[in-house]
Order: structure tokens, then sequence, then C-alpha cells
């Protein structure tokens, strides 16, 4: 049993915020080892992630930087520049979304490092792709939920374009970074190389949004984007007696289970709903006497009634619903953890699972550069020189 | 330059709809060859994502399934049986999202294949992962995003839950699978060996939603769920005189010069605004005087403005305008194609670019059983055979 399928690698992490731990944190669950270089004042995200017994490890912070060694090092020094340019030297990959005239500045390009280390596959997460007019454009979450169609999409169903309640455009285009990089290292198994890598947030989403959403206008310059089945606005979880539930009876087998489970067998043969057809003619119809059967009765005693007749449906979990939720911890997504510095504390598992490697039983989030002195001397600096470093400011001491 | 990363992989892919066809279609885009089996009555996706010139072709499926060879398969006759058993035996990766049941009754599972294919990265996208008491449970998108917090958190924002207008669980999840898929083949270069992988939508869900939103919860049993950061509900594009634009003025630097480029300098000394913090406790006066002022120019005027002043803004797209924008052209995300019996169509290219591959140019999705024929002549059937197999259509013959 391995720690993971990505035990060995080594990654230099220079991201903040989300859209890079997101990326990282992934790398972390599958046995890479994080190298997380931080600015003296801190990963941002520290601060702005909610509240938490120490002021710089909020609880955002906290879930997308577990299993990651933390070192702060102030890049406007020359012996900080030599310690980001020696840890990129010997990193499988090194992975940033600063941007390129920043990273040009410190000498961190795929041009100036691969001669150096020609088997580093280096990512830089963009907001917008190099061949392109946007290509120096700030980008921020909103900013590309707002441009990528994520925004548009739920306006059509609300009637005023609106944010949806996540970082998530920076968290998807991580994970989708997290694959690139993957991607990456195994071709270098096999060539030798390493690469340069390009994840522009801004294409990313619009291919999200446009594969599902292009719609008509696919084959048709007039036609409508915009698929009508994800986008109706009764696209609701159903209440109940005491909550809600999420019921998904499409195929005529199940809507007939279902007539029977509200006790109206009868419907079956009623031409508006005796076949998938009819019954997405006459939706609105088929939605409200849904909805005035299921008030009825409590979720649970749904769910019972449900599972019995083979309709996929499931409560609807609220956020504390989700925390309380006994198959999450019976799968180990979520564990009862101690933090060194901020105490007792409910922590996230990895949800996939690998038969060749163990549970991962990662370290928790670092405070900042808590583990410079040890990333330093595997970098091969000498005790002297880790502790010139470290009293010259250059490198932030572990606190 | 390769076709990318992932050339020389062969993927069996026994998925359908969203979530397994959003995985392959990743490894399609960086050359993993795709070996779609399909039904005989064909992947629902290809009636169910809208209409298309063709009944089987949707625009949803088109999108999800280009650079994917087809094969159709009626796993209920033996011959079909072992045809599937033939290709898995071949395969680096088998990818599905059939159900435990119907993958034991055809002998598809890792314990059968292992002996046969050692070097297997066998992957399972589960609704619910083995260990938890939810695992045999019916998953569907809605269900998800009904249990795993997301439709709860647009619920905190609009008063009510409701569903993402995108498949979006089964999107995210296939990303990740994508991801998983690809360390485990990373890793098998490594060992020599494959694996099995769990990668269950509801956990990885959970946790997606989780790392963001439990906030308080973490360290405190009774304390608040939900970032109110994201979750604020003026969380939207501002309105312009005629449009939307999405504006990121966060910083002091930022929200001075948008006091300037509004034409109210006096306000960055004004107490309520003059620091990030007094911005956040007077977050309503701020959002109601941004909002006044932009409504005086249109979306046009006030990017140039804010590109001017290094203000993060961009204006907002509906899904049409991402259709017309340049910069999605310019990179290679949206192209002209033509589709072999659909005709002219608007494709998408890989958003992720590999400074080792060459540009994708995948093959368009494929109609039902389009490579029956050269895929099994590839997994080593004669003529006769393959004659004898479309014959007896426990292969669909090539429409």
């Amino acid at each position: 049993m391995t720690k993971g399928p990505l035990s060995g690698i080594k990654v230099l992490d220079l991201t903040a915020v989300v859209v890079g731990p997101s990326c990282t944190l992934t790398l972390a669950e599958q046995g890479a080892e994080i190298i997380k270089l931080e600015a003296p004042e801190g990963d941002l995200l520290r601060k702005l992630g909610g509240p938490a017994p120490s002021p710089d490890m909020s609880p955002k912070f906290i879930h997308f930087n577990r299993g990651k060694q933390s070192i702060a090092v102030d890049l406007k020094t020359a012996a900080g520049k030599a310690v980001l340019l020696r840890l990129a030297e010997q990193a499988d990959v090194l992975v940033t979304n600063m941007r390129g005239a920043a990273l040009a500045r410190l000498g961190i390009t795929w041009e100036a490092l691969k001669p150096r280390n020609p088997r580093l596959v280096f990512c830089v997460i963009a907001g917008f792709g190099k061949r392109g007019r946007y290509h120096d454009s700030p980008a921020y979450d909103t900013i590309i939920q707002g441009m990528s169609g994520f925004a548009a999409a739920l306006g059509r169903v609300l009637g005023e374009p609106r944010f949806a309640p996540f970082v998530l455009c920076d968290h998807i285009t991580g994970i989708i970074a997290s694959q690139a990089i993957t991607a990456a290292l195994f071709a270098r198994e096999r060539s030798g190389e390493g690469q340069e890598i390009e994840v522009p947030m801004y294409e990313s989403m619009a291919h999200f949004v446009l594969t599902e959403h292009m719609f008509r206008r696919t084959f048709d310059k007039a036609g409508p984007t915009g698929d009508p089945r994800v986008m109706n606005p009764d696209a609701k979880p159903i209440p109940t007696k005491d909550g809600y539930i999420a019921v998904s009876a499409n195929t005529d087998a199940q809507a007939f289970a279902f007539f029977e489970a509200i006790g109206r067998p009868e419907l079956r043969e009623d031409p508006r709903f005796n076949s998938v057809g009819a019954r997405f003619r006459n939706v609105d119809a088929y939605f409200t006497l849904r909805a005035e059967a299921l008030r009825t009765r409590t979720t649970a005693e749904w769910a019972v009634e449900f599972r019995k007749r083979e309709i996929p449906a499931m409560p609807f979990n609220t956020i504390e619903g989700l925390l309380e939720d006994p198959h999450l911890w019976e799968v180990g997504l979520l564990r009862e953890e101690r933090h060194p510095t901020e105490g007792p504390m409910t922590g996230l598992g990895r949800p996939v699972t690998f038969s060749a490697a163990g549970p991962d039983e990662l370290k928790l989030a670092p405070r900042l550069s808590e583990d410079a002195r040890v990333v330093l001397a595997k970098a091969g600096y000498s005790e002297a020189e880790i502790d010139s470093l470290l009293g010259s400011r250059a490198v932030l001491p572990p606190p």
C-alpha cells in the first residue's frame, strides 16, 4: 500500500486563495509532496476564509490546504528568489496562478527553467489563454462566473443574472488543472521530458457551460441556446411535510411506481401522464400533482416508500445536515481531528478510493512557514545557511 | 508533437449521459483512444440532449463525445458479452457508471478482470462509496445536487433550495474521475500494476461543498456553516446602461481607483468606505452606490474605463454572447466544423494547452456503432467473425 498514486512526486505550489489550492489539494490527497511557498503575509485565504481560533487559519484555508508544507519566502529579496529557484530546480511540478509579468520578473518561466530542470511539469493557471486578446486581463472567480455563462444560466432561471454561491470557477478550474498536471506527469514517464501547461479559467469554464448549453445553436446560428431540461424554473427539491426530497421519476416504470406510491395508480392511464412524452408536454400539471402529493408525508416516510418501490429519490440535505450524515462518516469523508493550534475540528478525507493506496492520513493544514526548516534542509541548505535565511527574513521563521 | 499527453492509452468507456462522458471527453482531448461501448439503443444522451438534424445526435451528445469511437453491443447475448470481455482484456482503462449488480452479472469486476489484465485501471463512478450505508442507492444528478448541499447553498441565497441549471454534479464528478484515472495510469508506469478506483458522486460533491462552506462549524459544533462572502444575496453582475458587468474592486487601491472612475474621488476619505474593513461593514451602502454609478454608462464604456485604471472588471456574457466572443475563437475553443451527418456546426476545442502536444484535432462525435468494424478488427476479430457478430446483432452494424 502506497500513500497514493502520486507518491514520490514533489510539487512546488506558488498558488493562493482557491484556484491553485484546489488543484494541489487533489495532488496532496493522492500522495504528492506539496511545498506551498507563501508570501511573508501568507495566502490571503488564511484570513479571508472565515473565523478560526487563530487569526490566520480560516476554515476555508484549513480545508483546501491539508497535506501541504508551508514556507514563507520574501521574493523581493535576492536570497528569497534564490530559494525559489532552487526549489523549482528540484521539483517535479511547479504550479502557479501568478500573473505572467510577475513570473517573468522572478525568472519563473518555462523558458528559464527548462534548461535547468527539463523534467519539470510547469503549469500556469491563467485567467485567459495566451493566444487570445484577453490574455493580460484580470481574472477573479466572479469575473469568470460573469463571463463564462454561469451567471447567465442562473439568470435564465431566476430572471436576473447571479453568481453561484461558491468560488465555483476557481474551484472547478483547480480540479481541471490537477488532471492536466497528472497527465503531463504520465507523459513524462514515457518521454522523459517535462512540459508547460496552460490552464485558462475562462476557456475552461466556457467549455463547461457550452458543452451543456450550446444546444440548438450548435447547428443553427439563429437557434436557441440553453438546455430547457435543466433550466426548468421548477427544477427544485420538492417540499414534504417536514423538509425536502429530490425525486427522479423519469422512466414510465418509475413514474407509474410513483403514482402507486402517492395512492393515485389510475394516473398511469391518464393521457396527460401515461408516457415520457405525455409527462413532458404536461410538465406543469405533473409537477403540481407531485408537489401536492409530497406535502402530505415526511421526508423520511417518503424515502422509505420510494426505496421500497425502486423510485430514485434521496432526502435533501442542508449544509448542517451533511455534517450529520452517517454515510459520510462511515466512508471517512468526515472525520474528527485535532489541529495542533486550532484544536478539535471536523476534517475532510479524500472522496476517491484507490485500491493500491492506503487511506489518506494527511497532516493538517500548516501554519505560516511551519515547514521552513524541513523544506530548506531537504533542498540541501546547511544548518548555517538556514539560520542565515531565517535571520535575514528572506524566509519567514516558523511560528 | 504528440496528439496529447495520454497518447497510446486505450480506454473502454462503459458510461452514458454526462458523468462518464465528461470524464472520457477529457481523456479523449488529451490523446487517449476511447472505445465507447453503447447499448443497441444508444447512449440516452443521444436523444435527451436537445434537437439535432438527426434524431440521435443531440448537441449535448455531440459536445461530450467528440474524439470517441462508438460500438453498440447487446450485452444480453453471449457473443456480445464475449466482445466486452475481450475489449476489457486489451484496454488500459475501463471506466463505467453502471450499477454494481449489473457489472457483476456481466463479469465486469476488478476481481474478475485483474487476473486477465493486471495492468488495467478499473474505474467505477458510483453514486455512493462502498463503505457507506447508501452504497446501493440510486444517484442522478439532481439527487446529488439535493443531497450534497448544492441546492441548499442556492437556497440560502434565494430563500428556497433549487438545483443549479447544469448537470452539475455529473459534470464535475466526471472531471474528478478523469484526474483519478490519470493518476492511476501514472502510478502504473512506476509499479507496473493497474488498480481499482471508486469515484463516488455524493462524497465528491460533499467534499466540494464542505471545503467551501463548513465554515465555523469546522471548529465549533454549534457554529454557523456557509461562507457569507460568497452567499451574499447581492453577489450578482451589476447592471449598466445596456447590460451587466462583473467588477472585483476589493483592495483599497482598486476601490479608490473605482471611486475615481465613477467621479467620486472624495469617497476614499469617507469613513464608511476608506478601508477593506469599513467597506465590509457598510457593504449595503457600498453596493448601492456602486449600482447607482454603473447604471450611467454602457458596459463597453465601463470596461475601457476600468481597464485604464487597472480595476478588475470584465463584461458579463449571455450564453449567446459567449459564442460571439472573439477571444474564444482566437484560442480555438470555438471552431467551425462540419459533421459528416449533421452538417456545419460550431465545435468546442480543448481548453488546456500542452507545450509538447499539437492542437487537438479530434474526429467529431460518432453515430451509433459507427466504428464497430474498426474496433473489432483492432481487437483481433477476423473479417468472418466480424460479419457474424454484425449479422447476429450481438454487435449493431454501422449505420
